[in-house]
């Protein structure tokens, strides 16, 4: 699965502060023997965000597009609008299981503003800024991102297969 | 209640496989005592499904219409774009509440970018493509279905009701 | 944390019933010591609430504004559609935990339409109509909500803080 990182905050791309978050999703890159094709920090503007997006998905051809940050209720939160600006579809089900997985043990999980959804073959998920969230959100996408993109690189065709499970 | 089913599929429309999705909802009917007013099969393209929801909501009156197929990430699943196209007003905590069901028991359940939403009378609501899928949702929309057909037909008024518990 | 509560109720603005559920959110905010700054009453009519709404964040200077009534799925309920008209950022995962914290208690939750989202400084929740149906939400909105205000007024600030968990 080809992943690429996209930080967006400000303080990050100032380097104001270490991009703790973008390494907790590189780790988790290399924990499941992933290939990261790249790793970008930009600061919370939708005239910045929206080109790296673009270009994540369409240069680097990420199959997987994590960006960290900028999903809360602050005036600089724009990520949700940013990434809704390049997606085709959406995919409504995966930031809602990122919120509610976390529903008892962190309740502020239902602040984020994350949206996902799919750009040409690249899957777009927006992870809350916190390394915890992260963590998180990391655990809640695991049992469901290789079938994902599985199906987005058209390796399983959703019709057509032999098991039934597979046709969901 | 009167319920059409709508099968979504380009195998079975092209009839390289039965619609084993489409007699589980058309069994759930039967079990419960509803009225299938109709049941249709329809290849994965919009200008195919499109004039079918309308029909079915339109022409044959349906209280409640079931789509089964083309809720997932594969290109040619446009379920959830075309169920917007004819639908009045949304009802997202059906899809929500039909994906976080399974939260737990089938994770991928979150990939179905399915809909749901009311088109004059009629309640649409988007179920995955495989049988076991189908299952899932309709066990989700068990307790909640009749109600919700009530409340739409005008039988259940949702203001001047005496039982508080109607008020929602 | 400055609240004000707008009842969105055909039968109470005619003053055919009293109004419960206002009540109930009303004694809520006392509980918590929040600061009421405004109680309204208005008819299930999108042009008679959308300057209510307006009134109440931009006037009224609320920071947190409650709806109840009006997000069912009947024809008069048109609360969701009023408060998308009024609101610059939406924040779904508000309204989400709302419907799932109930989803095995209540399961007719469900059937709420309400959305949550940002007005300038106020975060605007719609809660259901009924008093068990608000108490249920509020319920849910009790360990997210005084952080929601802190953020948007600006008292934290979600960049910039020394505890990671303020960042998400």
């Amino acid at each position: 699965m080809r992943v690429a990182i996209l930080t967006i905050s400000d303080s990050a791309a100032a380097g104001r502060r270490g991009d703790t978050s973008g390494d907790t999703i590189a780790e988790w890159c290399a924990r499941r023997g992933e290939e990261l094709v790249a790793r970008e920090t930009v600061a919370d503007e939708s005239p910045a965000i929206v080109p790296r997006l673009i270009a994540l998905c369409d240069t680097f051809g990420a199959e997987l597009l994590l960006t960290t940050g900028g999903t809360g209720l602050a005036e600089r939160d724009v990520t949700p609008e940013a990434t809704r600006a390049v997606i085709e579809r959406d995919a409504p089900g995966i930031s809602e299981r990122l919120r509610v997985s976390c529903i008892d043990t962190f309740p502020r999980a239902a602040l984020s503003r994350g949206v996902s959804g799919v750009r040409g073959a690249t899957l777009i998920v927006n992870l809350p800024g916190s390394p915890s969230g992260v963590r998180d959100a990391l655990a809640a996408l695991d049992p469901i991102v290789a079938h994902a993109c599985d199906v987005l690189s058209g390796r399983v065709t959703q019709h057509g297969e032999p098991a039934e499970e597979d046709q969901r």
